[in-house]
């Protein structure tokens, strides 16, 4: 099998790496602006070789992982150079504008939507793992527009990888994910933002730091190359979470301010039964 | 060494954890409001007996770890039960009313105001845990209050838990914490409330959580018992800080909404130093 990473950061260094341990002779091309990013992911054995869209026309399966900015420009041209019998899946955090960017081209058929629901704060090719994938969610979108050969040759992989797969167009998916993904990682900027700006002895915040506070600024660690275009692309949808968002802060100060103590606790126990929703344990309603 | 803990959940149980891992021959007396907690923590073998304030005059030392209202209730009626040689040390996550409530008791030298900055998002005996205080920073406030020799004894064993001890003003660990941990934990609860309430089907939230959400809305999960008197009795720092975090929020919208994407990259570039602080390395300003 010819498999093509484009874009071998964490996401697509982390697809090969599985590819290569599922399938022992796999052929490996990765594809990258960052000739450091390709020579590391040769050192790190990610990849056989490096390759440019010429070795597209010859590929199985392509994979592509590049910012959503990125994506919306390259992808045409990616589908322009591809096999008949090619399936380039992508793992855009956005699926509506990168869906409408090859809603017209001729070769649709051969592209299947995906969102890859996994990640860390880290990028970069070593940061790339084997097993990433393993028990996570893969969203796809319009998955009656891609041919049926090659939704079942890239079903098997992901089926392989041990991922779950969900269904959702992409004005769902884009909407959601705004609340699930785009919305913690501003609100985990803002959070870093708001404690440096405020501890200007950073040993302070470094010593202090200890009580949750590294989970809940993790990603803000998080790569603005990547993020900005995808908050551009999702922008009315981000800024409709933040609307809602900021008004339950507000609603919890004025809580505090009125000492309103009763109401501050049943705020955080009735939000408590995140706990049961993340170990995906159906609820009986109260 | 006689060690009476008073209230035995996460904080207390892995404080008798410890102590019994690092002094074999310590006798470990609890004390708690729930039976159920005494019993488990019996039968955990984190204790060695159920006990009662009578016990607290043979003591060498009383670790006091309950919700910071109990806190400022109980801590003057321990002083009372106290033996001369006793040290008590606290754990809450507030300091300047803990302080003010013993300032003027005869046996304030009986007093060590600590907050050991550790923790999970879990609760009770059976979330404690050896090691959870390894590394992690012990705030002392006021500790010329506290007798020398009393204080010697409180350092030797927060030392042999490897804790690494600063010394802080109650109204500056107030401020400071604050921002550190109590914004982090509305900024979470109230990132869970917003995605829940959005989320009608829980399913959807589950199935998507994978990209970050879960590292952000842990500390959701956190008790409302322990952090609505946390919040009562730090409230006009903590009102302060979401009135900052509010305007960076807003903010930031208000960049998306004016589709400013340089400067809503700039915001995350400049936050993502946030990596270099949390791993204690000093930083080159830019």
């Amino acid at each position: 099998m010819n498999v093509v990473v484009v874009g071998i950061g964490l996401i697509g260094g982390s697809f090969a790496k599985d590819v290569k341990a599922l399938y022992p002779n796999v052929h490996i091309i990765g594809i990258d602006n960052s000739d450091n990013h390709l020579e590391e992911a040769l050192e790190l054995q990610i990849i056989d070789e490096k390759g440019s869209y010429d070795a597209l026309s010859q590929a199985d399966v392509i994979f592509v992982s590049i910012p959503v900015n990125a994506m919306v420009r390259e992808l045409p041209k990616i589908l322009d150079a591809v096999g008949e019998e090619t399936v380039v899946i992508d793992a855009g955090s956005t699926k509506e504008l990168i869906c409408q960017s090859v809603a017209e081209h001729p070769k649709r058929r051969n592209f299947m939507a995906c969102h890859p629901i996994a990640g860390t704060e880290f990028s970069g090719p070593s940061a790339a793992m084997e097993g990433l994938y393993e028990g996570k969610t893969n969203i796809i979108c319009e998955v009656e527009k891609t041919a049926f050969k090659l939704q079942e040759r890239a079903l098997a992989i992901f089926q392989d990888m041990k991922m779950r797969i969900r269904y959702m167009n992409p004005v769902a998916h884009d909407k959601h994910i705004a609340y699930v993904s785009h919305l913690s990682h501003i609100s985990s900027f803002m959070l870093g933002k708001t404690v440096i700006e405020k501890e200007k002895n950073e040993r302070d915040i470094f010593d202090m730091a200890g009580s949750g506070f590294e989970s809940t600024v993790r990603l803000a660690k998080s790569s603005p190359e990547m993020w900005t275009p995808i908050f551009e692309q999702n922008r009315e949808n981000v800024v409709e979470t933040l609307e809602e968002y900021i008004q339950n802060l507000e609603t919890f100060k004025q809580l505090l301010k009125d000492k309103d103590f009763d109401n501050v606790y049943r705020e955080m126990s009735d939000t408590n039964r995140i706990k049961q929703i993340l170990k995906g344990i159906p609820l009986t309603k109260k």
